[in-house]
């Protein structure tokens, strides 16, 4: 290993609407030094997800914020390069809170201490990041704990050609459901009906599209898993069912707004909906369960997975910003090292 | 008998706002005759409740709105005077949905036909349409089923020291809580403080309430049991605890706006709450479970009832008003007969 330094994400400023570049400082850090119980891990890639943008914001959120001045905070996947802990070894490959930087130097005695993989992956290294990664694992509690799905009911996940909503849709489908998605632009609506099998999807940029999920969603909505809030929320929200269960992952409409995005209680009072909030971490002591789950599942053909990836660490923030334009399909990546 | 007409409020138009005299025609009806299966009941006391008014609007909801020209749906207690079913003999007491008129036609086949209550009564009537009744029966079954409040947690409800709200806090002091009631002005807080026992009330009217509401939930809010939505419910929220439940039972601050009051749907993600609407309809099959709990309750001293009754049924459009004004302690009755 011959890397003389460390390039880096640093928070400069809260961003105002979407991220810019001009919100870090992308520096060059000395190399890490592992100390006792400690390792160094090379960044491989990274895993880019709405959650980055709240990390960025004082918004209230379920870890602390990034603080001005930090690595900016974020999921991904790297290599052991050198270690002074029993607990790593060189060449291990781990995935945790590495940041936006190329090097990170872990710790074991940390909560969020990045986990080792297991040595002889079935499964490509990237959808470990995706299908098989946090967001896999988020769509696999959230729709099989909170909403409990039953075979012939109707699931509709917006974003749903996203990393969480097309693990989501395919799992809904594995269960018997009738799975529907909402996702901007053909492209994405035909991966999701010719590729994933999914029942239908319905493009939001269509004008008719409120027209084309009432047609699609016949019997009404039973479980709605929400990646989107703001008016596609409202608008599945007055199909559900009498009874119906909305499992409330993300409401990624609202991130780039210092406000938050307002929503309808009315439908929840009259149609008894149960509206449950999650975070994955709320599952970490099931993670394994879930992992190996969808692991076999992309064995046995039965789950599909796509990966975005962006090439070069400075291309981080950009990357970002394709979550809110809609430009990615299945999961985003940054490849930050081969 | 002698009786040679039926007044009733008959729906002329759909209000504006608060429902005025001027949206209903007052008229004498012929008075009814029991074919057979049918029995006449007449009216001693109606409930006057927030779900009048939503039924009066063609707003979603949870039965058919009352129809234009249709006697105004209303719940009530009342008197057989004239039986031409086994189900049914002259004098027997009843409760269920007699409408706001002297004399209600029922039968025997109808789903909502009222139902006999029991001879010998250990409480008050008034008491049997309140905290006995169905608003009793709203806050048991939302209160113990939906929210599972735990010894020591603390519930917070609202517009508490109304028919619903007044029995939640007291069932959940009964179970161990601390309670904590939000209502309008002084003496609604002393009452529910000094004679109901709640921990705490927290006037809304006071421009420093969200800070009272503060102080009196030091260790964050794990239950909360709504009647109001808008900006109480929002303020709640914003201080539940991570996993807190909330039972959504009512949002009376928009029933008379014909848009929906929103809400932000963000804690219920960022707090991982569970948010679930009913209507106690959707218990029915238990009433009895909660009636004879209630009655059980009162008798024993543990749940205190008080109803504001208005006096003569032409009164009832002006009764209903008193709800949005917050001018009822308790539940509130029209008195038609005696």
């Amino acid at each position: 290993m011959t890397a003389q330094a460390n390039r880096q994400f640093r928070l400069k400023q809260r961003p105002t609407g979407r991220a810019k570049a001009t919100d870090f400082d992308f520096v060059e850090a000395p190399f890490p030094t592992a100390g006792a119980g400690e390792a160094i891990v090379q960044t491989l890639y990274l895993s880019i997800d709405p959650t980055n943008r709240i990390w960025m914001s004082d918004m209230e959120q379920y870890m602390p914020p990034v603080a001005i001045g930090e690595v900016m905070r974020g999921g991904g996947m790297g290599r052991v390069v050198a270690s002074n802990s029993g607990h790593w070894q060189v060449g291990d490959i781990v995935g945790g809170l590495l940041g936006w930087q190329e090097y990170c130097l872990v710790r074991e005695r940390d909560m969020f201490a990045p986990r080792k993989l297991p040595k002889d992956l079935p499964i490509p290294l990237p959808a470990m990041l995706g299908a098989c990664g946090t967001t896999g694992i988020t769509a696999y509690f959230g729709l099989l704990d909170l909403c409990q799905p039953k075979s012939g009911e109707t699931v509709v996940v917006s974003a749903a050609a996203g990393a969480v909503g097309s693990v989501a849709g395919q799992i809904a489908k594995i269960k018997g459901c009738r799975a529907v998605g909402i996702a901007g632009g053909s492209e994405k609506c035909r991966w999701l009906t010719q590729e994933l099998g999914f029942d239908a999807a319905v493009d939001y940029k269509r004008p008719d599209w409120r027209e084309a999920l009432a047609s699609a969603t016949p019997n009404g909505i039973h479980v709605n898993f929400e990646n989107v809030g703001g008016d596609i929320m409202a608008t599945v929200m007055r199909r559900m069912t009498l009874g119906g269960r909305m499992a409330l992952c993300g409401m990624i409409s609202g991130y780039n707004d210092s406000t938050p995005a307002l929503g309808d209680f009315s439908p929840v009072l009259m149609r008894r909906l149960s509206v449950r909030g999650f975070i994955v971490l709320d599952f970490a002591p099931r993670w394994e369960e879930a992992t190996s789950q969808l692991v076999r599942w992309v064995v046995e053909g039965k789950l599909k997975h796509r990966e975005t990836i962006v090439e070069g660490l400075e291309n981080a923030p950009a990357a970002l910003n394709k979550l809110f334009d809609g430009a990615n399909i299945g999961k985003l990546l940054v490849k930050v090292a081969a």
